[in-house]
Formats: structure tokens, sequence, C-alpha cells
């Protein structure tokens, strides 16, 4: 990666793309361009322990979210993001918002892009998103889809989060990528959300297991920490990879 | 690919690895190290056009396969070939061809493995080698497996040929290589096999379906010919391709 | 076929029915009975070609592909064919359209119905097509859905397309119909969409490959050019074909 | 079918044949022709009812599974078959037994083999044999496999048998065919293996099971009776069907 | 089973509930505790028979239903039951029937819910109701879904009915239950819908297949009848069943 | 669990029994009955630390696993074992080898058995191992195969361990079972491997990586680790569990 390459996350709660992507993210936070939008706050789907605090209201919840957003990017070194505040659980799109992403993506003319992959078996919005993500980014390559001031982008990589479940959501681990130089800071990241502990716990375990792969299927010792991901269509290029 | 990639392909019968992989072993040839081993010279489920010449014998079959293959890698310009004369239809494995491939996987140390993907719907000998090639690749890799003078490999990836009838075979196109570069020396390659004509058109229209996908997932529009394989384990590395 | 076999065709954009199966529609209109049904111009999704010329409007667009589905139309021999004018990329079905496309099935009566198959790598629009013709099949056998002056159908086969990516929207061709006879007039139609030279091609290597399939599964070695379709339901009849 | 149609079925014990297919064979021995190999008795892994017996012998159990074959042959009017006696539980192929099945094909010649499909979760037996009969069928075509006096034959169309327990063996009703006609010569075929009434009574309910899809399927009021099947390669013809 | 467990049953249309699961349904009644939501009285898709009837109407039809499903529930022994007439064929959900149902899971707070499964091949409505009470559930056990007086719910585990088809609707007998207990009642609540004999003789004979494969597969030979449904999460517990 | 509770553990080489079923086998030692067999030392496929010692032989690397195997089953609680020392890498059946598994079922009768999984993208031997138990218990239920003084089983249900790497083995875990209560002893029986401290660590992040899935699908809080299987044929009982 370099600077010709730019990296667009969507993430479809406040959280979803540090527990899953953090520490790719951080690498082409690093070497390369992020551009990255999170769709909601995920007040109501996935900020259990904040509903627990007697008295608590829609709007501290998100404000809880937000601060806690603004935290985690600055340990990615994330600086270009977008909350788009949209309702979670359930999650609808509609074409306005079908538009708006297009328009992103037209603007942020993305070498990748990272989002939920079609299915996650505990999460409807995922399954949204993805959907939403792709069909935004086949929008975004026509030329009769007229969107004034936004010329069409080239056909961008998609690449797919591994969801909680990774088994029984159908996931494969098509690509997986070490993050052993950026570990740290997705750990930094992490701890961000500190409500959530179990899941701290449970995304360090992950990236150590997806380590012990990266070594087993490639024969190279020195990657500690991994993530993996689907990819949403073929590797074409010159040589095999 | 560089001097350091050292590609070893296994082709069940003679013209496999021609109509399968031409383009990328003319590739390879070019600019990194390619090793060739054909199992067999097909002469009993592949030779048919020469079968149907009146007093036909099995060595006349091998000698005409013999010469076609010698004039067939001569294009590709593969210089380290061998042909292990096996039986086919059917393909039948034991422990002595076992210990023989993994010889010869420890002495080539290939980056990367071709081969036939574990499903062929017409052609059973293709899947006899594919589970063949991927058993040797690990026993390969592991010390308790002593055989003298021959010091364990490092992991290979695996790639699988494209099979006549994809879709019916299970094959998902997951790495997709442009072969624009060398398509004329594949054209060359499939020549010599003048008595299949029907598979050299075949075979052609394929390399201009698949670099038609190949433009279509990618946005490079200079991709004009491409042959599709699919891979047996994950992609490991460091950045999104 | 014979004057007894209705066939009603939909067809998500302008060419789709072209491309994907104008040999098997031409034999259906010159020994049977054939209805096509045209959603949308693809104004938005499917002419980038048209779009690249300066100060194009959408008017325009359209009037361009309405003669170029005239002239194709011609070429197939089919006289009886609606465009319904939808909006495309993307295509959304709404209770009205339902009504519609239910009343089209019970005017027609199909003894087989084709269209888009449920998957589609790189198109949402075919994919929503699919599942609305599907619905609208199973409502318009449906004694209860009322539409006044439609009484209900019996229920039609019903066969899907081969989308652009076959492999990757998980098609498998179950049914592959020989067009040998009517592939001139295929070809005399796809070249009425003479912006898109490449997939003029593309479909005719496709239909050369889909002949080699025929041959090589049936032993039938006069077909030559072919076109592949998937099922719905299972065959039913009564014997092995 | 008619006179031209040669059905050759390969049961892999004394009654799969009738359990399974008893009423389509049943079809083509009064309007075609069928020949069929039942390749053991099925001594050791279907015949426990005999085993129940105080001081049963091996020999008694194949004569008596010799008899009931002979009468349900009977019913079917089936009049062409062998039985190969070969041991089950587990049954293992060879290169002999392979070129006995090559020659019985390219002896009988037939338009349509009827035989086990490729999975089975309970009975690895089906297994074996389903891969014997698709790689027989295969050599059978290839000019390159000499058997003296046994010129090669046309590639057959392959069907599969609905196994005992049809979703945990992944099986798919690709055809169903309508055997109302001969369901009473069927049942007084299973009738022939009377130690066995629960299956009996499960073959029975299952061919109107069948019956009932037939005629959802299909729309046709009349389909009583029906026996489901797999197909091994795609259906090619000229018309949808 | 036992008075703490809560099954919430959710069908689609007025019959669903007898047809796929009345047995199983019958049991909890006796000795648990069963909640019955039918969504629909399938006026216009499932109630062909009555339609055939000169001059009906929707609200007699309605009518009629209404009848079959009192007397129906009164011999499966369920008198918790709610019909909210939705329309169907086809079925849409809104955030206001989503709100509804996530409010009667938390009233109900079932252990386990019973409802169809993700695939229908024939049946649109049933995969409607499958998407939409997953993601009631999933709702139910947020605590940021405020619904005023109802607390979240605990994870209730979730079942799918077999569909009329099993195979075409890619179904899996995960989880087959022996109804021999209460398969008479079930009978006596089929007899109820008395118009559709041909689906009493059908569900009849099925359950007599699932009880042989219960047998097989246990080696229970005290199990007659049986019903089978697919489940949406992983088996939880403390040892093996 | 009870007395009554047989479980036969089918392992292929030295430690797999440790690393996947390890809590489990000692909550069935503790409660109910254990019978293990060992297929093999893992001498040639999974000993890379042993032969990494100069001058080492296969009869000290079997020594070496013949003691840590010892201390493993002390540590789990297993007294009854047998280790039947067949080469690994790769590992073949033959008759022999079947009649004796076949025996040891039958002498065993055991409720549950579990083995490997069919698929391990890695292991060859483990899927050669899958299928070898799954016929042996097929037959070892079959009254026709007569084995002097052992009468025939039960039909046991069969349970599959997780693979190395689940998902590209197609693993899904339809069984999570708790092992919280016997962690501990895991952990002890993991560290008699001492060689391998990547897979100790490995297998310990595993347990609590499938605890957070046990809790989340079950809503149990009290699962701290848990191990994942998958099983051959449908659950039969009672109720919904």
């Amino acid at each position: 990666m370099d600077k010709n390459s730019n990296l667009l996350v969507v993430s479809a709660h406040a959280a979803d793309f540090v527990w899953r992507g953090g520490g790719v993210i951080a690498k082409y936070a690093k070497h390369a361009n992020v551009s990255l939008v999170i769709l909601s706050y995920g007040a109501r789907g996935e900020s259990n322990d904040l509903w627990n605090i007697e008295g608590q209201t829609l709007e501290n919840v998100k404000k809880a979210r937000h601060e806690e957003i603004e935290e985690a990017v600055k340990q990615l070194g994330v600086t270009d993001y977008e909350i788009w505040d949209y309702e979670d659980y359930h999650m609808e799109m509609n074409s306005e918002r079908m538009d708006r992403l297009v328009k992103k993506i037209r603007e942020v003319k993305p070498t990748d892009i990272l989002t939920h992959g079609p299915k996650d078996a505990f999460n409807p919005d995922h399954e949204a998103v993805s959907k939403f993500v792709f069909e935004a980014s086949v929008l975004s390559t026509s030329n009769g889809v007229r969107l004034d001031g936004y010329a069409t982008a080239k056909q961008a990589r998609l690449f797919g989060f591994e969801p909680h479940q990774s088994e029984i959501s159908d996931f494969k681990p098509e690509v997986i990528l070490d993050i052993t130089e950026t570990y740290e800071q997705k750990e930094a990241a992490m701890n961000c959300f500190a409500a959530q502990p179990h899941l701290i716990d449970y995304y360090g375990s992950r990236a150590k297991l997806r380590g012990n792969h990266a070594r087993r299927c490639s024969g190279e010792k020195e990657y500690r920490y991994a993530e993996a991901f689907t990819r949403f269509f073929p590797y074409v290029g010159g040589e095999f990879i």
C-alpha cells in the first residue's frame, strides 16, 4: 500500500470497525489513506451497558458513544471520519441514503472498500449494510447514475469483516492480513469501549488465532496477530499471490 | 514474480497444463522458474484422435504425445519438465508415488504449486491428482516424513486449474490472472496438439471470456486474455490486494 | 415445442433478453408463442456508452434504447412485447407492479417463464426481478388473489438466464438448449446494440462454449451453439430426459 | 421412451432397485429395454431379518435373497438381469470390476443409467457404487480404453436414486417421474421382500409424497405416485421441459 | 419440558402450525406452556377451496378459517392464541408490526420459539415471516430497544418448521421430535381443515417417514410418528445429546 | 450424563483428543465412562519438535509421545485407553483394521462416539479416520457382519472434533459444550505436550471464544470455556433442546 491507496470503511455501528478491522485500518492510516463512515451510534442495539444506567436517555447514549468513537479513531490514526447517525436495530436504507453513499464513494475514489460481509447470523443490521454498500459501489461506477458534480468511480475491490460468530454466518477467511505492526494501536482503540471488556478479551484472542492461521498458511513465522476478511469479487492480477 | 519465485506444475495428462494454465506458465518461465511434472501421456483417456488410426498401438500413442509435449513446452519456454508415464483412466496413487512427489517438492522448493482442483465433473483422474498433490504438499513440510537427503520444504501456496466444465465441477474463479503478455505463446502451444482443434477453439474463447471478467472485476482496461484458478488456502499478506 | 407452448420472457433491462436468451427466444418465436416484457430501458445502469455523449438527456437515452429494442425483437421474430419503463439501478417493486405482472401471467397463461436467476454478483436489479417474477408466478395460481377478469393460471415452469459472471453468481447450467438453428438471428439481434461490441464478442464466445458443453454432455455432435439456464423447480415428467 | 431407449440399472444390494426405482424400471420394462446389474446380495449389510434365524449361514442368506430377487424382477417385468455377488458392507472396487462394468456398458449401450447418487449419509456402499458407475461410464466412452470386442459407447445420461434419508444425504429431487401407471407392480415387487414390512410401508408413503410434489410442481392433477432422482449432468436438448 | 418451558409459535397462515408442528405443540400444551400467534387467515393464498364457492367474499373466507382455527387449537389443547389478521400473499412487515412481535416475545419470555425456516421454495410469505421472527427475537433481547413496560427477554432458542417441499427449500432435519404420544391429537386437528384432504393425507405420511428416520438415527424402536425441524443457532449444553 | 453413558473417543494422533475434546472427555471420565483409542503416535506428521533433535529415531519419538499420552490421560481422568500404533502421514485403513474397530465398538457399546469430522483442510489423516469411524459404526449395528463373540451394537450418536482451521474445513459448531467445570484439567493435559507451546496458547484462546459463543447463543452467563463439535446425524428426542 502507498499514498495512492484509498481505503473506505463503512461501519454499521459505533465500534464495529474497531473490533473487526482496527489493525488493518491503522496500517492504512499510517501508510496510505483512510475514510471512515459510521452509519449509526448503535444506540439501540449495541449499547446495553449504557442503558443499564438509571434514567438513561437516547441523547446521552449517543453522546457517550460519540466520545468513545473520537478517542478510538485517534488511537487508529484516522482523521477523516463521519457519523451519519442513522437509527439502528433495525437499520433501513432508502434512495436518499443510497445517493449519499454513492456520492461518498465517488468523492473518495477508494481502491478498496471494507464493510460488513453478506451474512451475520445474529445481526440483521450488518446484513443490510453489506447489501447497501455493495449496491452503492455498483451504482458509483455507472455513468447513467447522474449526481451533479460527482463523476463515476472505478470499480473498487470490496472486502467483508469477519462477523462475531464466523461459521454460523458462513464466513470464509479468504484474506488474512498480518496486523502485528499495529496490534498495539488496535488494543488501545478497543480499550476506548471500556464498558465491553468481554469483547476486548474476545477480539484479542481472535487476533492471536488468526495470527496462528496466517503462520500456518504462509509459513511466515513473524506473523503474530492477524485479521480475517472475505472478498466480494475474485482476485485479479498478474501473478500468484 | 521474480527469480525467487518457483512454480511447480503437476499435470495429470499430456496437455492439461497447456489448455488450463499455458499463459501463466509462460509468464513464470519468462520471469521466474518453472518445474513441470506430467504424470501420464493420457494415452488411454485423452487420445481418442490417435486411437482412430487403424492398427494403433499404445507405444505409438505415447510417442506421438511425447513429441507434442516436447514442442509445446518449447513454445512456453519451459525447459525443466518430467514425464512420469503413469497409466491413466484411471490413475491410482500409492506410497511410492507419494514419496516421489514429496521428494520433487522438497527439491524444487516451490513458492507456488499449480495442479488440478478438487472436483472435475467429467474427469476422475483430475480429482485423484488434486488429492495426491495436496497430500504430498502437506507431507513435504513435515519433519517426521524422513526421506534421505531431502530436507523439508516450507508450505507452498496451492492453486487449482479451471476444469473443462467449471460450474458443474463447483469451480470458483478465485484468482484470475492476466495473460495478455504471453497469450500468443499459449496459442502456439495449443496448436502443437493439432488433432484437437475443437479444444484450441474452446480454450481460445475461454481466455477471452476470462479477460472480460478480469476487466470487469478490476477496472483495468488493458487485460485482454486471462486464466482463472481456484486457491486451496486463504490469501495471507500485509494488505488488501 | 408447438403452438400450445407459450413462453413469457421478463427482462430487467433493454438488452438482457438478447444476450442471455436470444437464441431460445427466436426458436419459440418461430415454432411457438413468445410474450416479452422489458421492465426498463436500462437508462441509468446499462447505457454508459450513450451517457458519454456530451449533453445527453434521459429522454434521448430512452429513445435510443427504444429503437435498438424495436430492431432486436424484429431480428428475433418477436411481435408481442411491452416496455414498462421502470427506473433501473436500482429497481424497486411494489404491490401495484406485482398486480400488473400477475395479470400479465394470467393473460398469457405461459407454459414457461424465462427471467433472471436468483443471484447475480454484479447486478442487484437482476436479483430483484428474479424474486419479483417468482412471487408473481406463485400469486398467479392462487384463487384468493382476486383480480377482476383475470382467472388463475396453472403453475408455469420457471427458468433463469445465465448471469454475466456465472460462477461467482452461483449459477449452475441445469438446462442447456441448442440454438444452432437460430444463432444467426441472435447474432443479428446482438448487433442492434452496436455501442457494446465487447458484449457481442463475449456472448458469441459463450454460445460456442455452451455448444461444446452440450456436445460433451449429450454426445450429440451437431450442437454448435447453445444457451444455458437454471431451473427454479424440479423437472416433472414421465421418463428420463 | 420407446424401443430405442435402453435403461441400465446398477443396484448395490438385493432390493435397492425396487425401493428406489421400481416404478420407473417397470415403465421402461414395459415400453423400452431394461438391463439390471445387482452387485451384491446385501447378505452382510441388509439382511438383518434373515440373520435373526438361529443357525443361519451365508449360503442360506444368499439363497433366500436370490429367490426374492427372482420374484421381484418378474413383478417389474425385467428379464435381463445379473447378480455379480460381490461382498457388501463394505464394498470395494478394483480394476477387474471396473473393466467388467465398462464392458457391460459398451454391450448394453444405454441411453440412460440409473444407480445410486453420490452421497448416502448411512450407507458407504451406495457411495462407492455411485463413484464406480460414474467412472465406468466415463471410461466406456474413451477410445483408448481398449477392451477386445467392446467398441466405445456414447455418453449415457446418469441418474441417481433417492437415498433413504434424503436431506442429510444432500439429495435434491431434480427429476421427479410419475409412476402411477406401474405403481401396483412396484407394490407387488416390494412385497417380495416380506421380511421388511417397515420398508414397504415407508416407500409406499414416499411414493405418495413425491406424487404430491409432482402435482404441485407441474400442475398435472393425474399424477398420483412418483419417484425422485438426481441427475449427474445438465439436461441438454432443444426446448424447455 | 416442564412448567418452566414456554413455547411461542408464530404461524404465517391459518393452518401452518397444525401441518408442520401440531404434534409437538400438543405435547407442549400438555406438559408446558404454549403461546400461539397466527399472523393471517391465509385468505388470499391458502384458501383455494373456499374461493371455489360461487359468490364468495373475503369476510366469509376469514370467518370459515376462524372457525377451523378455533376447532384445531382445541384439539391441540392450546388456549393462548391470537390471530393478527395481516393480509397474506404477499405479507409485508413494518416497524409497527416488529414492535408488536417484540412486545409479545418480551411478554411470553419464551424458552423456545417455533416458526417458519429461512427458505421455502414455493412460499414467499413463509420466508418473510422467518426473517421477521428472527429479527424480533434479536431485538427482544436488546436493552436499547425501549418499549414501555416491556423488559428485555433472554435469547430464546429458535426452531424452523419443515417446509412443504423440503429438499428444494434447503431444509435439513436437524431436530427430529417424537410425537407418538400426541399424534392422534394432531390428526384430529388436521381434520378440522376438511376441505384439504390431500394435505391431511400428505402430512400423515410425512409423520410416519420422520418416525422411521427417528428410529434409524436413534435406535429407539418405540418412535412411531415424528416431526422434523431446523435450528437457527447451535445447540449449547453440558453433554452430548 | 450418568453411569449409563459410554463415550468412545477415536483420535488419529497422539494429542488430537486433548486439544480438540479434552474438556468434554474429562467431564465424561468424571461422571460417566470413557474409552479412548489412539490410532497412531503421530510420529511422522505431528512430532516436528522431536525430530529437530540431532540423531532422533522413530523408536525414541514414539517413546516420548507415549510418555506424554500417559501423563495427559491421567490429567483427564481416563483409565481405559489403547494406542494402536498405526503409521501416520498418511494413514490407510483396511479390512483388518475395520474389523478391529467394529469389535471395539461392539465391546464398548458407546452411546456416543467422538472422532474427527469429515473434512480437515490441512490434515488428510483426520479425514481418513472420520470415514473409518463412521463406516465402522454402521457395520457395528449390522447383524450380517459376523464377528465371533461380538454381538451387534445399537446405533451410537457420532460427533466430530473441531479441526484446527474451522472455516476452511467447512466445520459448523452444531454442538457447543460447556467445559468450565473441567477446563483446568484440560489445561493440565495440554501442558503435557510441552514442546508445542503455541498450540497450548491456541487452544486456550479457542476455549474462551467458544465460551463466548455459548453465552451468546444460550443466554447462560456462567459458561466460561467451551468446546465445539459437529454432529453426523440429526438430533432425535422428545422436546426442543
